[in-house]
């Protein structure tokens, strides 16, 4: 019998909990022990809660009783969060998160805890909720050299476009229809603006990569700027739109990002809409492997945390190597320097654009009547670049064509 | 040091010498120590081939050579591949193989020679080759209970379906071209009738439900009812046509079988297209994940395997179990109890197909020219049923409308 404390009754907290009791006899079975919850840490009170009698709100409690083996990190944060998951790493503890914020900017020195106490830090959940992804990675695909890592790795962000795309919702209208149906949240900051997806790729570039690849060194730009016109032109052309962060090799370094991309309809990721993520891992041996399903959501978490849990039980005493190295040498490069084709809106003339930009394909502009409240859309003109990088595009807009839009072509550059 | 002996230097054996080669660095790593392939088996013989030195044609060398940790089975078929790996797993050697049709028949009993000498016998390039798919299922949704699996399984046959949907080519001349590209053998018997995707089923659906679903308990169709005209119907209404391995959980039961479907232009698995391979599974905590990827080929398969050396070499005391109980239960139900809607083709009126189906949903015919050679194209009749199981179609078609074609249609059901 294993006993596991869980810090953080929210969403992910009380899934876990509840999908051990769903589940019970499958997962006793399959991690080859009883497991139990013995403490719940929470400060709010959940008076009739089926649990009741195993809150506790002093994590002293928990970090002094010798008898909890396995402790659920899931208060979210930087704060307490990475205090507690530390103390309890220190104590001897196996941690469990699904706490990208956590694993993104401490993982480094959590995992060298960890390292130094012989115990388990597993975060399967951190990146594309329930859906497979670390593991594929660090062990399914352990034999490739990593290529590149992208993925619509927000499920909050692709909601929004999803609904843009198919029902011409603008960004705001659709962002308010997430926030009511419980997608988005009231400050949904970390979502719109892509901090949540660079979390994320910061994890799977890191594990990639090998070296710790933190937040403040990946440029990232979220959906504000996509607007219904641009989905428009981009499926006229062929492509979707969509958030993705991106890590790609270039020789020792990698260029990592977040931004909105056009991606071709033949991707498997142009499919994956509304909640649901999905990642692309390329390996020199294997190629392109895809993983999809729900990125977020209460059992969804709650699935990964558990095979977390029963990986730990079955490696109490041979712990699993799951991280990067903590040499703290950063291998990011600009991804300015990145070629690829670019979607760009303008107001200029094709004449123009022509002219500056030489061949280039224009999206034919089907409805003559504006789709969006911008002003002026009917003189709009969209179109594709050859293949160029960042830096190059910045210098030909710059010659008197002004960008509405611009977003990178998804392509094998 | 680990040493490692190669039975058969065929597609898989060579991939796996030359990825064992190509990424050695990176695989000592993640392995912890360096591994050295000290023994290639074949009988036939390689000149020149960088590896010539260490070939041996003698299986007796391997198998009495107490350095050989761990052994490679790369022969295929159920003759010496059976017999050689239950001699390498008797002695005490881990044995790793991508042979779908040795686990699909007998997996169970070399899972008990395994255990009995406390070793490894792993498998996870014997479904999806390269794609992760054995321990995603296994290991990160191991909190889960499976309600089904399904998944385009073989790349020989998923290439003729896409060239036939995409190019109009007919069957004969897409096995033909497959032939000429090297994505069909000679003798394409065993993808073409759905065999190989059989064994791939059985295999999944064994690690899934836990008792081994043997080929001989499902039911199989092929391809060859197929036809051009049935994807130009499937297609207007908003369908593909693949070929998929499925089982579905029913009680304490599995309904297991491998038969073209109709597959909705939402579910990603519709452009999973040519060789490529895609499988999603539904757990009842995540719900559905997809898995695709290269299916088949040199380094996509070898890369797989290298994954199931290197947890070898990870787990060579503490092995790992990944398989399913050799209580030999029969748990599969006849497949004809599913319900579902499904596709029809007829030279039956739409009066006629009325009269006894109720209401259905009618392809549009757009050409009335035929598209294929089978005669009186222009007087054939497409639907779609409401839900109904296997049994019912059969009692509704036996008053008088004959089925020229007769499709699943992939549902939830």
């Amino acid at each position: 019998m294993i006993k596991v404390a869980v810090l953080g009754y929210g969403v992910v907290g009380s899934g876990v909990v509840s999908l051990l009791n769903k589940n019970a006899k499958h997962i006793s079975k399959n991690a080859g022990q009883d497991i139990q919850v013995k403490y719940i840490l929470d400060i709010r009170e959940f008076p009739n809660d089926p649990f009741e009698k195993i809150f506790v709100n002093d994590f002293e409690t928990i970090i002094h009783d010798p008898e909890v083996t396995i402790v659920v990190e899931a208060i979210g944060g930087t704060g307490i969060a990475y205090d507690y998951t530390q103390r309890c790493l220190q104590a001897g503890k196996h941690v469990i998160t699904s706490n990208k914020e956590l694993v993104a900017e401490h993982g480094g020195e959590l995992m060298r805890h960890a390292q130094e106490r012989d115990v388990n830090f597993l975060f399967e959940a951190s990146v594309g909720g329930g859906i497979p992804v670390i593991r594929p990675l660090v062990q399914c695909m352990t034999a490739n050299i990593i290529g590149e890592i992208y993925g619509i790795l927000n499920g909050t962000t692709n909601y929004i476009l999803t609904n843009m795309e198919q029902n011409g919702t603008s960004f705001s209208d659709a962002l308010l229809e997430a926030q009511q149906k419980g997608y988005a949240e009231a400050d949904p900051t970390a979502d719109i603006e892509g901090f949540d997806t660079c979390r994320k790729i910061c994890i799977l570039s890191s594990l990639a990569f090998g070296q710790h690849i933190s937040p403040n060194q990946v440029p990232t730009e979220g959906i504000k700027n996509v607007k219904t016109s641009d989905m428009h032109y981009a499926s006229t052309l062929g492509y979707e739109i969509k958030l993705l962060g991106r890590a790609r090799a270039v020789n020792d370094k990698a260029a990592v990002y977040v931004a909105p991309h056009l991606v071709n309809k033949d991707n498997l990721l142009s499919i994956v809409n509304y909640a649901m993520n999905g990642v692309v891992v390329r390996g020199n041996a294997v190629g392109d492997v895809v993983l999809c399903g729900a990125g977020a959501g209460k059992l969804p978490t709650a699935s990964a945390v558990v095979a977390d849990i029963i990986d730990a039980v079955k490696h109490l005493h041979t712990r699993r190597w799951i991280g990067w190295s903590q040499d703290n040498v950063n291998i990011t490069i600009d991804p300015n320097q990145l070629e690829s084709a670019w979607y760009i809106k303008t107001d200029a003339s094709k004449e123009k654009v022509e002219h500056e930009f030489g061949t280039v394909l224009f999206a034919e502009n089907k409805n003559k009547t504006p789709t969006t409240s911008v002003g002026k859309e009917y003189n709009e003109t969209a179109f594709i670049t050859g293949v160029m990088n960042g830096n190059k595009v910045d210098e030909l807009l710059s010659r008197g064509i002004k960008a509405l839009s611009r977003f990178r072509v998804l392509g094998d550059h």
